[in-house]
């Protein structure tokens, strides 16, 4: 895509092969939030990302990583040390996307107990109509 | 989990088990985001979301509006037309969650620029490189 071509469009994430689709299918992951959410703390090595974000698979960490460094919003950095250690932080970029991100996960903290609340509400009705609705149109 | 429980309990989306990491399991989605996102402007039926979302399929569909409905994010409102009309529209709580997804969507359009260049950048180092680091530590 030329810059001529660039400037020419109308962004629009609803339409399927807009590049901010893409852009959107890798910010909103859970994955990528919690990193991002991570490293807006402080720039952390990979095992300690690892070890702060519960439940990520190692395979995870580093596919999510690598995507996010190619999007331009996290830094990676090798030190020749033995054995090499790799600093991971924010860039400019992913700082901004940080401020955003970090709301999500105070959304969730903040809602949690009325989401819990919703829940079990919808699972009682579910079980008094027997199971889920057929309708969805 | 009881009233008492959840007073004890301290919140926190980075351990595994805690209720809030489903919670933002659910909402760091690509298809939730770009639902509620949808859902912000005007309420919808499941066909109209269908056609502006473009990309969705109908499963995720049905199974990402099940999952908004049961947090209580998303209220589903049959109306016993023939065929049935099913509306969808957010709720406070989901309204209160839309404002920080719209937040993404505007990121996205504001910044793909910015990403698409720093994809450019990275996938020729990439090359460059001959492939992908193998270092992770």
């Amino acid at each position: 895509m030329t810059k001529a071509d660039l400037q020419n469009v109308r962004w629009n994430v609803y339409q399927a092969t807009c590049p901010t689709r893409q852009v959107l299918n890798c910010i909103s992951d859970k994955w990528a939030v919690l990193i991002v959410g991570c490293l807006l703390e402080r720039g952390r090595r990979s095992g300690e990302l690892r070890r702060d974000i519960e439940g990520i698979s190692q395979k995870m960490l580093t596919q999510t990583l690598r995507a996010l460094e190619r999007d331009g919003l996290v830094h990676r950095e090798v030190f020749p040390s033995v054995p090499p250690r790799v600093d991971y932080s924010l860039t400019p970029l992913g700082q901004s996307l940080g401020q955003i991100v970090d709301q999500l996960r105070q959304w969730s903290e903040q809602h949690v107990e009325q989401v819990l609340l919703c829940q079990e509400q919808f699972d009682a009705e579910d079980r008094t109509l027997g199971g889920p609705a057929v309708l969805s149109g």
